[in-house]
């Protein structure tokens, strides 16, 4: 991209989007997933290493922009991801997203990476990380209500970390619903198009709920879940926004990522600000319970969370050298002395 | 950078380091500060059209990196920036940055810009800003004490936004201060090396501290100020970095970008939380009353504001058409349905 030779202190490694797509298909999406997943796992072993803030939201009219950001002390990372719900019908993508790392030492960028399809992975893969914690052994159905963008991400990550072998879809759209049978058609899982979500629901062990409307609503109405069934509810993540009938949460047990930004955000906007949650990291590590009995209605009242991006920003930093598929940015200023920044302004005109 | 064709929608502009200095240089350092002195002004006079915040910083032992966002509304930015006074000892530079501007409506990224050298111009314009309100009336003189990476644009941003004629420079390390007198040699400046701050400070009608010790220190001291003068306070700008001696503070008038920003990282630090203090903004509109009289010590308290960032990168994107020195970057994933982003990465497998 230049002319010049910047050194390599200036230069930050780039993952577009084309990049990206080259990474997950010379892995294999099925395989990116679940190492995602791992890497999300494992950051949430080591909870308490991290910085934890609340996303900084700046709320508008059409939708939201958010940065979240986190450090583990080494590694800082952020994301810059929008949610635009009326995007779509306009042609542009709900969400898009990028992101970065830094190194903590000396707060030099080591990677710039797109996040739109990253984020989709992300999100997929900490489901199904919460749902192998918390859903009934051997779930192998699971309704998949909301056809949109990140549902087939959804339903691989369901069939490669849970083991599920049947998802349920149904959207309000039968279009969407059509154009998710279509992709996962040669996924190995069985595909069933429903046309309610009351149908979609019927036999599942796993409900997920993913739809995008900026407003109250109500996907699932509490005569839909019964006992033993566990709600992956990734839909309702912004304020103002919720999926679930509120009575749904008073019978379930209710785990999260951060509770003070899911306080805000998640389903649990609906109830007291001191109604109990479990902290999904304190299960995985042990300290909590997740499943205990047949009977009870497990949700993941997820929102996302910016440690979920740091995973998998640091998942793809390590496969950059392994796949090759980025390139580097000329981003950083690096004069010879650091201090005579004036004078390599000076010096480049010449 | 990509053989494939990705749509307009996924490309964002992008300015590199080279393609920023093109800019300058194409356009002339003096007019660009000048430029962006004017765009922050603008911004400044509707100050209360942008959402404002504290930055999100994360400290750590080395330093800290921090997020800036705003938004005026219709186009959303925030800015990247670390600031590690170690860095210098061991070849980094003590501050990099970069930031980004996008639509509010759709949430979409529509400039990514190098900010290192993009925030030594800001910082510089801002302070001539400020200056030009409140430093004396027909002010020629100023002491420029720390000659580090800002010091010469502060000095080009002072001889253009308020018409000195001289500068007067000290710094710890002669070093610094005779690269700042070679950088300067041309500007049409009177350059004095000075050898110690009182002497740098003498018969000045602007005194100017940029120092990058993260620690509370006292550059100037009470005796070394005397009536009548304009002190540009930019180094102390983070929690527990400081440059002025509190005495200093109880004899000025203080002026100040962000309060709440402010009372955590400015020199304002050292006073109680409700020392009076004066928001910029309000002078330049007329709303407040700046220097009032000859003998007033006027203080810019500065620390940097989220607003000040937005105004130099819509500067910098109203120039990329004129200058055509940008590249796009593939950042943004654009399926031909928004809503099969699944399928788009399926395609590009084949």
């Amino acid at each position: 991209m230049s002319t010049s030779q910047p050194s390599h202190l200036a230069m930050v490694p780039f993952v577009s989007v084309e990049n990206m797509m080259k990474i997950v298909n010379t892995i294999s999406l099925p395989k990116v997933i679940a190492d995602i997943a791992d890497y999300i796992e494992a950051d949430f072993l080591r909870w308490e290493e991290f910085d934890k803030t609340p996303r900084v939201a700046a709320h508008s009219e059409e939708g939201v922009i958010e940065l979240m950001p986190t450090s583990d002390g080494e590694t800082y990372g952020f994301k810059y991801v929008n949610g635009h719900p009326a995007n779509m019908a306009r042609g542009f993508q709900t969400v898009t997203a990028f992101g970065v790392l830094a190194t903590v030492e000396n707060g030099y960028p080591v990677l710039l990476s797109e996040m739109t399809v990253l984020t989709a992975l992300r999100t997929a893969a900490t489901s199904a990380v919460a749902a192998k914690h918390l859903a009934p052994k051997s779930s192998k159905v699971m309704a998949m209500i909301g056809n949109g963008a990140q549902c087939e991400f959804q339903a691989i990550a369901f069939q490669n970390v849970v083991a599920i072998d049947t998802v349920r879809l149904y959207d309000t759209d039968p279009t969407a619903t059509a154009k998710a049978a279509r992709n996962l058609a040669d996924s190995g899982l069985t595909v069933i198009q429903c046309t309610s979500a009351e149908d979609a629901v019927t036999g599942a062990h796993i409900i997920t709920t993913c739809t995008a409307d900026k407003q109250y609503a109500t996907i699932l109405t509490d005569n839909m879940v019964g006992s033993g069934q566990h709600i992956n509810a990734i839909g309702g993540d912004c304020h103002g926004k919720t999926e679930l009938h509120r009575d749904i949460l008073l019978r379930s047990d209710i785990f999260v990522e951060y509770p003070p930004q899911t306080r805000i955000e998640g389903e649990i906007q609906q109830l007291d600000p001191d109604h109990p949650v479990i902290e999904l990291w304190k299960v995985i590590a042990g300290k909590a319970d997740g499943r205990k009995s047949n009977d009870q209605i497990t949700l993941f009242d997820s929102v996302g969370f910016a440690t979920e991006d740091f995973s998998a920003l640091r998942y793809i930093r390590d496969q950059l050298k392994v796949t090759g598929h980025y390139d580097n940015l000329d981003m950083l200023a690096d004069p010879d002395d650091p201090r005579d920044l004036y004078g390599m302004l000076c010096r480049a005109q010449s």
